[in-house]
């Protein structure tokens, strides 16, 4: 049965440690493993080298990081680990109690991460794998800021830093698209220049274990046949989340979730292997949350694109009873959610498609800036549904859901869908011209405005305008989305993948989106994700290269 | 390692099926293992036998059963398994698909459960173990129904059946507290009788193996050493969920649930076994959800007590805000999970705490009905707030909010609580005079007036009734609550528990809250929880006895 696989006779290959996976966690173990002087070998179930990194803008979130302290900027221990522990457990959070009402072994985890992510970052540098610089952004009012983005949460009074966590790689590059595949780049230099061998299209399958139950390697499959690698020292998985294995994303997670721009090898295996090991599993009912056009991934489940922000000013995001439902502003993480919401009277998930709504000023506004869904001149516009009037528009959206019907539970446009509809635009006027949304508090956070504001530039509150008072109006259908999942097997502060009493599997190691995020599902800011890669590839890399070399 | 462990080199107890916990799902199962043969080992980690079956009503959803069909009501398969995955899987339901759009396990196991209920009962009657009727209950009217409450779900289209398919055993009691008690009596007084050995007090711990991966017995510890038990021919996990687990229930469950009715016993350890073999899981974010007083359960975590149906015409439940939030008399599994919504503006689960606030008419109605949390004259009243006028009751409200504050992610009511809470019950009173709620459709299905009438006769719409123009005024605080949670070990149409590839674990079965419930949280009706725990005890029962003896 899988994750009690015995040691094979003879192994076809042998290293001190395996890494499953390739993308920035995988890679960052890698490197560290073999900067403390391991031999390592990581193996890719891909073709391509990255994992989701490819396509990622390539921040990684870093509190009291050596750029800040060469900049003068404190961030204060007890402070950030509030500021995690209120948004990673809301319910929970407890400033008076020794782990903010947090367990232990999770406010623990949040002291490592704070305590050992600038650490982390110089090691990397000092070995000549990636150094790491300020990510670049720009501030609420718009304006080029070289220390990054506003941080996603500066609203909440734990939060006491502005700019300055969010670091990248040093690749000559800016963040954004791009960055992440130039980071992946360095390390895989890197991995060259020490001797760390990458090997894509080699799918692992399964662990091995030796007669003390100690992780001693893995089982890979590839096109030509089966590879068994004998891990002397560890072996980490950092082989991303769950989501393209149809049965999990089914069965875990609570509704639909339409796509992810996670690539279509991550299926899970980490946690069918980990699970058959006994390890402890958590937070797998979450992903890193988004939408995307539904249109474009109902039958791929991936893109590359994800809606980030919502663009557009004089635009609206509602329900199929033309209600607005969320903030539009919100951050991806926090808005994505929406679409889970149960409604106790209609026994739906009413917001399974949601209908993002816009003038022709936002259509065919020429600035730049995150606009997915709503496309560029020379994008394709077969998802956008429009009409010279609400009605018309509505009677178009009709249409289309009928279509889709068979794939979304049957969702339809409810009778009066035009009326509330008109409804709302025009509350939403009223919101626009005072510059406060009274319903959903839409702009006020500084975190909104500062990713936001990009070719917005009419209203009082920048992020929102009147509509048109007439057509041409436009409407996208979207849906629940994110990076990957991000529940699986626990770890422990040192990244060793622990059972339900807390004690670690022995040689078994957990990064990135594979193992079930300390985070909870919340996103601390922007890097937040790539952070946690780093920040637990780091420990992973760092013990696993520790480890005494074990029977196979 | 847990799941993994090998036969002893001496078992102290012997039997051919193992049946581990005693609530109803484990005692149908032993019931039929023992009719069809087997010799029957009942272990209870509690001191007292019935689990959470203790203190329910007794009722169970049987489709298509032998007294509807005795009484001439048809309830065709096509239509029951239609509402089953309508209800189950709202997002991804397709009437068009010949697996309605589920995975095609599942549609199986829905299949089943309509092809098997029925027969089930009949088995449990011929056998002498307990014979079944109607469950009885009152119509929208309020009037006496020997044929039971009207389905939950009676306004969908998918439901083609108002009343019949809930039946109880035939104790000589009625529906209601105590039958669920006399159902276990009756139960146990049939082991008695044909040799089926219950033991109290003992806590199982891990499963054995056979040398070829088959479950062979388990591990049990008592108040006065350990027992190993031989399972000659398989073992049947219904030891209910994990909700006492504080591990789990934190980093699987997504936000605050304050308490179950489900013992304290029930702390997932079936979940903690089968995953260490390897077993696929499910539904694992989910409960029987429910709500209950916070203040009663915040240390504990448990009560007998659940607010089934919130009380009372002249009554709303409201949020910090002061904004109502959900249809008050809807069920309380659909109910139960608006506190779990999360809000993108605030990164809050606003709906954490939520108030239910209700007039002097409400708190001194003399009429019976399920009133919980409202106290009966005779009962407590230490959680009851009050005020003699909105602003009062807001600042007493306030008062026990800072003091709990600690436990509950410091819930405040909002700055403009009292306003808010002025408006909602002028826009409630509204509706109410005219009987239709433009909100929430509250009483508007037949399934909430079912439920919810008793003692209510004043309004148009009998669930909604002006609140006085003057106090006193009353509130109560209630959180997200539950029986147990539903979530854990997959399993296939014989009861078997599988692993991720749907390979069946030999030796090895499931049933009752400790599987991951084939629903998937939802609620078919009244009865749908014993509904599930006879189904697959019964299929659990039948197909362990049916199994070859095994090696140790």
């Amino acid at each position: 049965m899988i994750g009690n696989r015995r040691s094979p006779e003879k192994w076809d290959l042998e290293t001190d440690v395996v890494v499953v996976g390739s993308g920035f966690a995988g890679l960052v173990a890698a490197a560290i493993a073999r900067g403390r002087g391991a031999e390592v070998l990581v193996l890719e179930a891909d073709h391509e080298i990255g994992g989701i990194m490819r396509i990622s803008s390539g921040e990684y979130w870093i509190p009291n990081n050596s750029r800040m302290r060469e900049a003068g900027i404190e961030d204060p221990k007890a402070d950030c680990v509030k500021l995690m522990a209120r948004l990673s457990y809301p319910t929970h959070y407890d400033p008076s109690s020794p782990t903010l009402g947090l367990r232990p072994r999770v406010h623990k985890l949040f002291e490592t991460y704070y305590d050992s992510a600038s650490p982390a970052t110089e090691e990397l540098a000092a070995i000549g794998a990636m150094g790491s610089v300020f990510s670049d952004g720009v501030t609420p009012d718009a304006e080029f800021n070289p220390q990054g983005h506003i941080e996603y949460h500066s609203e909440l009074p734990e939060n006491k830093i502005e700019y300055g966590r969010a670091l990248m790689a040093e690749t000559g590059g800016i963040h954004g698209p791009g960055q992440g595949q130039a980071t992946i780049d360095l390390l895989v230099a890197h991995a060259g220049r020490v001797g760390i061998d990458i090997r894509v299209g080699h799918r692992v399958e399964d662990a091995y274990r030796n007669a003390g139950g100690a992780v001693c390697g893995v089982h890979a499959v590839t096109t030509s046949g089966t590879v068994d690698v004998r891990a002397r020292r560890g072996v980490i998985f950092a082989s991303g989340g769950f989501f393209h294995n149809e049965e999990m994303r089914t069965q875990l997670l609570r509704s639909t979730v339409w796509g992810v721009t996670a690539p279509h090898t991550n299926t899970g295996v980490f946690l069918r292997i980990a699970q058959g090991m006994g390890a402890m599993t958590e937070n797998t009912d979450s992903l890193w949350w988004g939408q995307m056009g539904i249109e474009e991934v109902i039958d791929t489940h991936r893109s590359d694109n994800m809606a980030f922000w919502l663009y557009g000013d004089s635009m609206v995001l509602v329900n199929r009873r033309g209600v607005r439902v969320v903030n539009e502003k919100a951050h991806y993480n926090e808005r994505g959610r929406i679409h889970t919401v149960y409604d106790a009277t209609t026994k739906q998930y009413e917001n399974n498609v949601l209908i993002q709504v816009y003038d022709d000023a936002v259509a065919n506004n020429p600035e730049m800036g995150v606009k997915y869904p709503v496309p560029y001149p020379d994008q394709p516009t077969d998802h956008v549904l429009s009409g010279n009037t609400l009605a018309e528009l509505a009677a178009a959206i009709d249409e289309r859901l009928a279509k889709l019907a068979s794939r979304t539970g049957g969702v339809t446009l409810a009778p009066n869908f035009t009326e509330h509809l008109a409804a709302t635009i025009a509350r939403f006027n009223t919101f626009a011209e005072n510059g406060h949304d009274e319903d959903f508090g839409r702009g006020e956070a500084p975190g909104e405005r500062g990713y936001s504001v990009l070719g917005l530039t009419r209203g009082v509150n920048r992020t929102m305008y009147p509509f048109a008072g007439s057509g041409p109006y436009y409407a996208v259908l979207l849906g629940a989305a994110g990076f990957d999942t991000n529940g699986g097997p626990s770890i422990n502060e040192k990244a060793q993948v622990i059972d339900w009493d807390h004690n670690p599997i022995p040689g078994l190691y957990g990064a990135g989106n594979a193992i079930g995020a300390p985070g909870h599902g919340a996103y601390w800011s922007g890097g937040a994700t790539l952070g946690n890669a780093l920040v637990w590839g780091f420990h992973a890399g760092v013990n696993a290269a520790a480890e005494p070399v074990r029977e196979a």
